[in-house]
C-alpha cells in the first residue's frame, strides 16, 4: 500500500483491497490523529452561548416543527417530510431533500430521473457472488470476444508481405497459444496470492513499489480505453459486414453504442449475471458451429488447403513485420485478467472456484482461437476492408437463412458486453486510485444511483475521443491496444515474482518461476508491440504512459501537502497551557499573515469586523447591524472616487450618528476593488493576529437577467481576498421583492 | 427630468445636463432620506466593542505602521507606500494600491499601462474652452465630412432610374438646402434654451416626456453607432479609390480603424481641439479647391454640362425612387446637432458663440454641398462603384501630382475623426442614461484613464458587427443613417416646441413655429426614409428602436425596484421603542424569512452560526473555533453517507469533547449540497427572525489547476444558498503551504 492510504487510517489491506463503499470520501482519522483531536478539545474554551449545551433559538432536530419542515418555496401545497428521526440526535434525509431549489434544477432532476431512474440508497450496494457458469460469461466477455479481431487483426499485419506470407500465420498461432498458457498459468497463482482480488494496479504498487503501480494503473486507463474503442468498432463491423448499408454511419453508430453505454452505467444498472449468460455462450456456440460447419466442408475435401486468393506484397517479408504480426495477434489474450480481479464475486471456496474458471477460460481461448486460425488457412480467407474473418466464414458455411444473421448478433452483442466490462472497471480503478490520492477525489464519490459518475463520464468522453479520431477501424487501433495490456501483464506477472520472493513460501521457486515466465514473456509482446507498431500509433501509448505516470504523481504529492495541512495535531501554543493565550501581537513576525490562520482555539480568535460601504441604504445598514451585532470591534470603509464625495459620505455618517468608526480612502483612479484588498492587507499587515472579517451584502435578484444590472463587487472583492491569509469574508444577501 | 432622476436628489437641473463626473456612480442620499437616516441613528443600538468610540485592535489610519504598509506578497524589496493621509481621517490610495495581487493580473496590468498609459486621476477631468476657429473644425468634422457620402448617396439612387433622372439632383438639392437652413435655425434657438447644452435625449424627455426622450436616445444610439460605421466605409472608399490595391481589404482595414479608434479612445486621449484644426481645415480647402478648378473649367466651356454617360434604368422613374433620393441625400446633414450638445465648452458668452460657429457650419454645409451637386451635374460625372465621386472630381481636376492623394488623404482623415466624434458622444449618452437608471449602472464608471470603457467598448463592438454584416460597403449602411439622426432631429424639435409654448416668453410663438418647421421637415424626413427605404434596410432602425426602448424601460422598471427596495426609511420595529425590541419569534409568519432580512437595527440581529462539517480536521476546527468565538449560539451540521460513517463521526466528535452541538444527517443518497441547504431552510422556516450565518471552510490552493482537485463545495453551497433569505455565508479561507 501506498503512504496516502497508510496515513488515513490503514484496515486490513487484503480485505480493503476490493471493496467499494460510499463512505471511503470520509476516510476515518488517522492513528496519530485521535490523540490529537483529544488534545485539542482539552485545551477549547467556547464562549457560554456557542456551547453544545447552550440553548439554540431553533430546535436541530426539527421536531418542533410537527411536519411543518416544508418551506414555502419548495411544497406550496402539501406539507413535504424531509427529514426524518430514526435515532435520537441522527436526521435521516428522505427524497424530498434532494429536489433542488431553482426552477430550471427541478427540471433537470426530473429528467435525469426518467433517464436514470430514481436515486439508490446507499446501503443498496451490492455484493454478489457468482456460481462457475455464471460467472464464466460474466467474466469471459471481454476475453472471448477478442477473437472476433485478434487473429484478423494478426492475418492483416501477414498479408502485407503478400499471400504467401499468410501460412506464418500457423507457427505464430503455436507461439501465441504458449503465451497464452504461461500467462494464465501466471494469472492461477495470482488469485491463489491475492484471495481478495486484485488488479495489476494493486499487485504492482503492493510489490513493485508505487512508481510500478502507476505505471501498472496508466497501462490499465488506457487498456480500458481502448477495451471500449476496439469492440465497440469491432462490433460494428461485425453489423456492417452484415448490413453494409450501415458502413457509411459507422463512426456516429459506434458514438451512440458509447452514449448508451454511458447511459446504462449511469443509471447503475447492476449488471447481473444472468445478461451475460445468454449472449456469451450463444456466442460460444456459434462460433464453435462456424468451426463445426467449416471443418466437415473442410473434411470433405480432405483437409486440402484453399489457396488464398493471390495478393501482392506491399512489403518485404522480415522480421519486423512478423514481430508486429505477432503482437496484433497477442490482443486476443485482452481480458485474461478479469477473474483475478473478481476472485471475491465466486462463491466458496473463491480462490478454488476462480480458478477453475480461469482455467476454463484460457481452454476455451485456445481452443477457439487455434480453431479459427486452422479454419481459415484450410479456408483460404484473407481480410477485406468490407467484412470480417467471421462473417466471412459464417458466410461460406451458412450462406443463406437466419443462421449467419444469429452470427453476427451474437458477435456484435458480446463485443458489446466486453465494452460494458471496461464501464465496470474503469471507474473502480479510478476509486482505487483516488483512494490512495493518485486521482482526483472526485472518483470517490457515488452518484445518486450508486454509480461512480464521473468515471463512467471520463471513460465515455476518452474512448469516443479515440473511437472518433481513428474514425472507428478497429485495425488502426490494434496496434495503441497490444501495449498498455502487456504492460500491465508483465507489471502484475513481474509482481507476483516479488510477492513469492518475499514471502518464501512453500515452493516460493517454482511459483516464481511460473509467474517469472509470464512476466518474461509478456514483457517480450510489450517490448515488441511497443517498437515493432510504433509508428503505428504505438507510439501515443508509450508517450501517454509516462505522462500520466507524472500527472498521478504530481496528484499524489498535492493531496499529502493538503493532508499534511490539514492532519490533526494539538496546537503547539495551546499545548502547555490549559487556558491558552492568544499568541503576542507580532508587528514585525517574519511569516505575516501565518498567525491569523494558526488560530485554531476559539479563545485565541481576535476579532475586526470590517464593512465595505459604497453608498448609505438599506443593504448597507444591514450589513453594519450584522457586524456591529456580533459583538466584535468594527470598522467601516469608504472608498470615494473623490474628494468632494468623501466629505459629503462623512456628513451623511454624522447624520447617522458615527455609531461605528468610518475611514475614507479616496481612491483618485476611481477603481475599488484593488485599494480595498491592499488597505485590508495592510491592516492585516500591522497586526497579523487579528482576524479580519469582510461583511460584503449583496443584492439577490430574482431574474437571472437582471444579474446584468449590476455591479458584482461582492464577487469580485470575494475574489481579490481569496489569495489573503486571515480574512474572512461573508456574504450577507439582500433579496429584492421583484 | 425622469423620476429616477429626480428621486436620488435633484440639483440645477441644467448645470448637471451635461457634466460628467465620476462621483455620478456615488449619489447623493434623496430628501426625504436624510431624515430616515437620522431617525434610524436614533434607534440604532450598538454593542461596546463595535462602536466607534472603541479602540479597534489596529490603526484604520496606518499611521502606526511607519512606512510598512507594504504586505510581503507585494513590494517584496522596498517598501511602497500604498496609503498617503492627507486629511486627518482620511486615506488616499497612491498608484501603488492599484496593481494587481495576482501574478497574471500584475503582468496585465503592465500591458494596460504601455497600451493606455498611466491611470489618470479624477480631478484630471477637463473642462476646456474653445475659440470658435477651434470650436469650428471640432464640431463641424461630423457634419462637413457627410457631404464626402451625401451627394454620392442621392445621385447612386437617381442613376437607378437611368442617367437621364440625373438632373433631378439640382431641385432635390435646392429642397436639401432648405431643411438644411430651417433644421440648422432650428438648433441655434435650442441654444439659446439650453445654454448648458442639451443633446436630442434631453430635451425630449425634459419636454415631451420620458417615451419621446428614450425614442430620441435609441435614434441617436444607433445613429453613433451608424456614424462610426458610414463615416469608417467612407474613409475607406477614400482610400481604396486612390489605391485600387487595398479594395480586397476594405473590411479587415475598417476593422483595425474601428480597433485604434477604440483604443484611442481607451487611452482616453483628450481630443484636444488642436487635433482637428488641421485636417478639417485642410478638407475644407480640399474641398474648395476642387470645386474652383472644376467651375474654372466648366466656366472654360461656358458653363455647358456635359451629358452623363447613358446609363439604361434599372428601376422606373416614380415617386417612391424621388423620396429614396431625397432621404439618401439627406444623410449630408449627420452631425448638424453636435454644437448644441457643447454649448458649455464655448468661450463667453457661450450660446452666442454657439450660435455664430453653428450658423458658420451651416453656411459652409450649404455652400460645399451646392456646389458638390452642380460641379458634378455640370462634369457629367456618375457614381461608380470603384472610385467614389469626390475621387473623380478630384481626379478630374488635379489628374497627377500630390493634390489628388493630398485631396484623399485628408478626405480620409476627415472621415476617422467624424467616427472619433461618436467615440466622445456616445459614452456620454449612455452615462446621462444611466444616471436616469435608463442603461446599466456601468456605463457610469470611468476607467483609470477617464475613459468610459464599458460605453466605448460597446460602440466599437456594435459598429464592427453593423461594418461586418455590411462588408464595408457605405452606399448599404446609408439607409439604415438617415432613420436614426432624423427621428433624433425630429423629437428633439418637437421638443422645443413644446418648451416654448411652456413658458411663453417674449416671442415665444415666432419660436415656436421655427422649432416647428424644423420638426415638421425633419418628420417628413423621418417618414420618407423609414418608408422608402424599408427593405432596403431601414427595416432594422425601425424594429431597433421600439426594441431598444423595451430595453430602457425595462432597466429603468428594475432599478425603480432596487431603489425602492434600498432607499433608507426608518424602521417600521424600532420607531416607537427607543430601545427596540426583536420581533417575537413567529414560526407561523406568513412572510417566512422577511423577518430575518427586515432586521436593520444591531439590537433587532439574534444569530444561529452554523458549521457544516465534513470531516474534522484543521480546517473545521478553524471553523469551528471561528464560529465559537462570535460568542452566538452555534450548531455544527455534518452529513453522512451511511449510519456507520454517522456513528464513527459522532464517536470522534465525542472524544473532541463535544463542544458545540452536533446535529448529524444521514444522506442515503449521498448528495451533501441539497439536504443542507434544505435543511437550513426547514431551520429558517422554524424561526424566521434568526438569521443563519453558515460558515464554510475553503482551501485556497496556489495554483489554479490544484482547484481541480478539490470539491467546489464552498461554492456550490453558496450558491445554492443565495435564494435563501435570512442566510448569511462566511467563507473561511484555509491558505496550503504549497
Amino acid at each position: 500500500m501506498t503512504g496516502r492510504r497508510g496515513a488515513e487510517g490503514e484496515e486490513d489491506e487484503g480485505a480493503q483491497g476490493t471493496v467499494v463503499t460510499p463512505s471511503a470520501e470520509f476516510p476515518p482519522l488517522g492513528p496519530e490523529e485521535l490523540p490529537s483531536l483529544r488534545r485539542i478539545g482539552e485545551q477549547w474554551r467556547t464562549p457560554p452561548a456557542a456551547t453544545s449545551s447552550a440553548e439554540l433559538p431553533v430546535d436541530p432536530t426539527l421536531r418542533r416543527l410537527d411536519g411543518r419542515t416544508a418551506p414555502s418555496r419548495f411544497g406550496r401545497l402539501a406539507p413535504i417530510e424531509m427529514f426524518r428521526t430514526d435515532e435520537p440526535g441522527e436526521l435521516v434525509a428522505t427524497e424530498h431533500a434532494y429536489v433542488p431549489g431553482s426552477r430550471f434544477g427541478r427540471a433537470l432532476s426530473r429528467l435525469r430521473r426518467v433517464l436514470f431512474g430514481p436515486p439508490l440508497r446507499s446501503t443498496a450496494v451490492l455484493y454478489e457472488r457468482m456460481r462457475k457458469l455464471v460467472a464464466l460469461p460474466v467474466l469471459s466477455s471481454d476475453l472471448l470476444s477478442s477473437i472476433a479481431y485478434g487473429p484478423e487483426a494478426m492475418l492483416g499485419v501477414l498479408l502485407l508481405a503478400g499471400s504467401g506470407a499468410l501460412s506464418l500465420s500457423l507457427p505464430l498461432a503455436a507461439l501465441l497459444v504458449t503465451l497464452m498458457i504461461a500467462v494464465g498459468t501466471s494469472y492461477r497463482q495470482t488469485i491463489r496470492a491475492y484471495p481478495h482480488g486484485a488488479g495489476s494496479y494493486i499487485v504492482a504498487s503492493d510489490n513493485l513499489g508505487s512508481g510500478p503501480g502507476l505505471a501498472a494503473a496508466a497501462g490499465l486507463m488506457m487498456d480500458y480505453v481502448l477495451t471500449v474503442a476496439v469492440s465497440v468498432s469491432a462490433g460494428i463491423a461485425a453489423i456492417t459486414s452484415a448490413m453494409p448499408a450501415l458502413t457509411t454511419f459507422a463512426v456516429p453508430l459506434g458514438l451512440l453504442v458509447i452514449g448508451v453505454l454511458l447511459a446504462g452505467n449511469l443509471r447503475g444498472v447492476r449488471v447481473a449475471g444472468n445478461i451475460f449468460v445468454l449472449p456469451t455462450y450463444a456466442f460460444l456456440v456459434a462460433v464453435i458451429a462456424v468451426l463445426l460447419a467449416g471443418y466437415a466442408h473442410a473434411a470433405g475435401r480432405g483437409f486440402a488447403p484453399v489457396p488464398p486468393p493471390p495478393t501482392a506484397a506491399a512489403e518485404a517479408l522480415g522480421l519486423l513485420l512478423v514481430l508486429r504480426a505477432f503482437s496484433s495477434g497477442a490482443v486476443s489474450m485482452t481480458g485474461i485478467e478479469a477473474v483475478s480481479n473478481a476472485v471475491p464475486a465466486f462463491r466458496r471456496t473463491e480462490w478454488r472456484n476462480a480458478r477453475t474458471t480461469l482455467t476454463w477460460m484460457v481452454s476455451m481461448l485456445v481452443v477457439l482461437f487455434v480453431g479459427l486460425i486452422v479454419l481459415i488457412h484450410l479456408s483460404g480467407l484473407v481480410p477485406v476492408p468490407e467484412q470480417t474473418l467471421l462473417s466471412q466464414l459464417a458466410r461460406q458455411s451458412f450462406p443463406s437463412g437466419p443462421w449467419y444473421g444469429l452470427i453476427q448478433a451474437s458477435t456484435a452483442l458480446i463485443l458489446l458486453l466486453a465494452a460494458n466490462t471496461a464501464f465496470n472497471d474503469f471507474p473502480r480503478l479510478l476509486f482505487f486510485m483516488a483512494r490512495d490520492g493518485h486521482a482526483p477525489r472526485r472518483f470517490l464519490h457515488m452518484g445518486d444511483r450508486l454509480a461512480f459518475n464521473d468515471g463512467l463520464a471520463t471513460l465515455a468522453l476518452a474512448a469516443g475521443l479515440i473511437f472518433v479520431a481513428f474514425r472507428g477501424h478497429t485495425q488502426s487501433l490494434i496496434p495503441l491496444y497490444a501495449v498498455g495490456v502487456f504492460l500491465a501483464f508483465t507489471l502484475s506477472q513481474g509482481g507476483m515474482v516479488v510477492h513469492w520472493r518475499r514471502r518464501r513460501g512453500r515452493g516460493w521457486r517454482r511459483r516464481a518461476v511460473l509467474n517469472g515466465v509470464g512476466a518474461v514473456l509478456s514483457g517480450l509482446v510489450l517490448i515488441t508491440a511497443a517498437f515493432a507498431k510504433f509508428t503505428e500509433g504505438a507510439w501515443v501509448v508509450v508517450i501517454a504512459v509516462p505522462l500520466l505516470i507524472l500527472l498521478f504523481r504530481a496528484i499524489q504529492r498535492h493531496y499529502r501537502t493538503l493532508h499534511r495541512s490539514l492532519a490533526l495535531q494539538a496546537s503547539p501554543d495551546g499545548a502547555g497551557a490549559g487556558t491558552a493565550v492568544a499568541p503576542a501581537p507580532l508587528p514585525g513576525a517574519t511569516e505575516p499573515g501565518a498567525a491569523a490562520e494558526a488560530q485554531e482555539l476559539p479563545q485565541q480568535v481576535r476579532h475586526l469586523v470590517v464593512v465595505p460601504v459604497a453608498r448609505l441604504n438599506r443593504a448597507s445598514l444591514r450589513a453594519l447591524a450584522y457586524a456591529a451585532s456580533l459583538g466584535q470591534p468594527t470598522l467601516a470603509v469608504h472608498i470615494a472616487p473623490e474628494d468632494a464625495e468623501s466629505d459629503r459620505f462623512r456628513e451623511q455618517w454624522q447624520a447617522w450618528g458615527n455609531h461605528v468608526r468610518l475611514e475614507t480612502i479616496v481612491s483618485p483612479y476611481r477603481a475599488v476593488i484593488g485599494p480595498l484588498a491592499h488597505y485590508l492587507e495592510a491592516l492585516h499587515a500591522s497586526r497579523p493576529d487579528v482576524l479580519l472579517t469582510v461583511v460584503v451584502p449583496e443584492v439577490v435578484v430574482r431574474r437571472r437577467r437582471h444579474q446584468l444590472l449590476h455591479s458584482r463587487t461582492g464577487q469580485r472583492l470575494r475574489r481579490a481576498l481569496r489569495a489573503l491569509p486571515g480574512v474572512v469574508v461573508t456574504n450577507l444577501p439582500v433579496h429584492l421583492g421583484e
